[in-house]
């Protein structure tokens, strides 16, 4: 009997629609199992957004190098009275050995670009959909929701604070992780911290100054044990008032050798109580002591905020962020692209797929910046796509890497740390136009001659495949 | 080293925030660890909510059991250098001793009703409050979401397909669960089906038709190896077309003395598009052929298309139900509300909390309607509380029960399936008004004399907390 919120080892495989086992199934009777690949990559982008930030590779990785059903995952299966013994047994044989084409973490990237292909044997390529999906997914979701609340902010701090609010423990983790990745400085969540070698910030709840009889007592005995690391709460009644009590627990701090780090606003209005906070700290010599807001923050709060000059030196932003309230998802599509090395799309009504296997292209200018990306075949090569490209690029990159061989993964793992410098200094060469908050720009992105005659070629052949 | 996307067993205590432990440490220094009670309830309902729906308090109640620092986390907690040898020895020796007052699981509810009070040791009700918010949050968030679309499907089964479009695999979990506690009829989610023993739908993929070389193809096939249960997905390309291909197979099928369960359609204009598959059904004597849609559905697309009269059988919903898509978190606020006896509040703007243990209690006329609750205080008893109401209840209730005494749980697990039937009962019960999925009605919440009575004694008090 697992623990609720835990995950058994075998349970893993299990985290899947129940309509990837029966197409599997019925692959495995018909013996379907040639090499396919699976493109994903975004239909749209959400309203308000000018680009997104790929993430949560790194732990999908991780994830399938351990995939594999289990004795108790077959059983359950089992259970279900749909499976064959046979295919049961092929369940538990099975490992993850296909190819995984994927942009690095933390790689800025818009519509219709693939994120992820994954090539190699049919079964495995599609059992696998829903855990690509979901991961990839709410992680990317997050850390673009992050990169703009650091846009917002600019320069100042920014900490999660989202545990409580996120939709679920799992979410609590990849929102640590992806707002890190974005550009924030750390997180209040310990495991992600201690997991992702996060910054851990912490200050106090009001129930700590509610436990205690006096709101100086309160601010007291916290600097005590923690001399260096105090951030005091100071809106649990009122706030001016708890300013004046913060000051003077900062100032005998202060003559004991030590430094209030900061006072926390989190209610009210938080522009005005900032500058009153600023002033009377100011007053008592407290120049030093930072002021920290929180509550109901997002990069539109944060950005007002900035604007109105509000002097603010770091957010904890919590709810807005880590369910991307303005935009809670991305509409990721996982779709066949090749199969049998024919290429393969679906012509739905406004959920059309693009064919075959494919790399996609970003174009640099001489002075680093990047200023169009283009989709093309996964064997065209840079030369051939920078002469579709106008003004002439100084430079073309191919965007995806290979990550995995045959199950196995290519190289070390990048640090999480690393990831982070790259996006940030992608951040800086991405124009302001394309992130704008509210209606940015729209970042062109083209397909490549061979790509499109491929693209009407296999409209083509669609029809015929209802005949 | 954990598997990224598990839990490790002693993971779980870390899945907080670090102010929890800071706080802990302090007053563990100081020997404030008295008896304390804290409330958790939603400050206000989202917008377009007229009720909630609690949920989550049994995967809660079975973290709370389990609920150990093991050796591992206490190394991983060493190596922050914040905390004290002692205080570590502390924690290692913590277990979860508190009482616990609930709601049971699907209540329905509104905002300031406190659905679980935690009451005990100062430091054990405190130090679990990030589990205890994120972990009914997100399970009422979309138990309450999923309730909304039950009411707009009209009696039309529902099933939960959002898996690969929650944020993270935990709320996947919860998602399932939560929609068929609010009357969805199953999930594709296979390891939350054989958790919480929900049924299980599937129906097939994009591309398992676009591995095949043609359509009917496709459907030939899967219907080969489950005659009995098959689903066929006829938009790939043309979608009346592809209804006209399952036709055919379904003929095939009947044949042989089987039946097709349903078409499903995913994309387009369903309502026009499932009149022509009913019609394209009939005319081949399919009558018992059930119409399945898909994509991008939510309450309010499924209550038009009802009220279209559009002949769709099931509905199966992803995205915007598992992410709560217009309203993707709740204000759940977790407060101390008495500490050593005495009564706690905060004056915070826009953030005022309620003092002193509670109880809240609920009016029932004679026919075993609901229509007003009453939130008093722990002690208040429902005969007292029944005269402060207009017209006089034929039944007033107290709404929460001691779910665990002294750590232990009191009487056993209600299971999933009662829940639901009691969920289905009350929601029978509640007014239409407070169901419209627009501008509902503000169902009436009061508060008893006694808690006005404390409320305005503790505020005076707040202002001498500062003196």
């Amino acid at each position: 009997m697992p623990i609720d919120l835990r995950f058994e080892p075998g349970e893993m495989p299990l985290l899947t629609d129940l309509y990837e086992l029966t197409m599997a199934a019925s692959y495995f009777q018909m013996g379907f199992n040639e090499r396919a690949c699976f493109t994903l990559s975004v239909r749209r982008l959400p309203p308000q957004r000018g680009f997104l930030v790929a993430a949560g590779l790194e732990r999908l990785l991780e994830a399938l190098e351990q995939f594999q059903f289990n004795q108790p995952a077959l059983d359950t299966l089992d259970a279900l009275k749909l499976f064959s013994p046979e295919f049961l047994q092929f369940l538990g044989d099975l490992r993850f050995t296909c190819d995984v084409d994927a942009v690095p973490e933390g790689t800025i990237f818009f519509a219709d670009e693939p994120i992820v292909e994954i090539t190699g044997p049919l079964i495995e390529a599609q059992i696998v959909e829903s855990l690509v999906m979901n991961q990839l997914g709410v992680a990317s979701l997050l850390a673009s929701k992050a990169a703009r609340a650091v846009i917002a902010a600019r320069g100042r701090r920014l900490v999660d604070f989202g545990l409580r609010r996120s939709q679920g423990l799992d979410a609590s983790l990849v929102a640590a992780r992806s707002s890190y990745l974005a550009g924030f400085v750390g997180t209040s969540n310990v495991l992600a911290g201690c997991r992702y070698q996060i910054p851990l910030y912490g200050t106090m709840a009001h129930s700590y100054v509610m436990a205690h009889d006096r709101e100086r007592e309160a601010f007291e005995h916290f600097v005590e044990l923690f001399p260096r690391l105090s951030t005091l709460l100071v809106d649990t009644y009122d706030t001016v008032r708890g300013v004046e009590n913060a000051a003077i627990v900062a100032r005998e701090l202060r003559d004991k050798g030590f430094k209030l780090q900061a006072v926390r606003l989190d209610s009210g209005d938080i522009a005005d109580l900032s500058l009153k906070a600023r002033r009377i700290l100011d007053q008592n010599g407290l120049q030093d002591v930072s002021i920290f807001a929180s509550g109901n923050l997002d990069e539109y709060r944060i950005r007002d905020l900035v604007r109105a000059g509000a002097p603010i030196d770091a957010f904890g932003v919590g709810t807005a962020l880590v369910v991307s309230a303005d935009a809670p998802s991305l509409d990721f599509a996982y779709k066949l692209a090749e199969y049998r090395g024919i290429a393969r799309l679906k012509t739905s009504t406004n959920k059309a797929s693009l064919p075959g296997r494919k790399q996609w292209f970003r174009a640099f200018n001489a002075s680093g910046g990047f200023y169009a990306d283009v989709i093309g075949l996964a064997d065209e090569g840079t030369t051939t796509v920078a002469h579709e490209i106008k003004p002439a690029p100084a430079e073309v990159l191919p965007m995806m890497q290979r990550q995995f061989s045959g199950g196995y993964r290519n190289g070390n793992r990048p640090a999480l740390a690393e990831s982070r410098t790259n996006l940030l200094e992608s951040m800086a060469k991405l124009e302001q136009r394309y992130k704008e908050l509210e209606r940015p720009a729209a970042y062109p992105v083209k397909q490549t001659a061979a790509l499109n005659a491929m693209l009407i070629n296999e409209r083509m052949r669609a029809e015929r495949r209802q005949e």
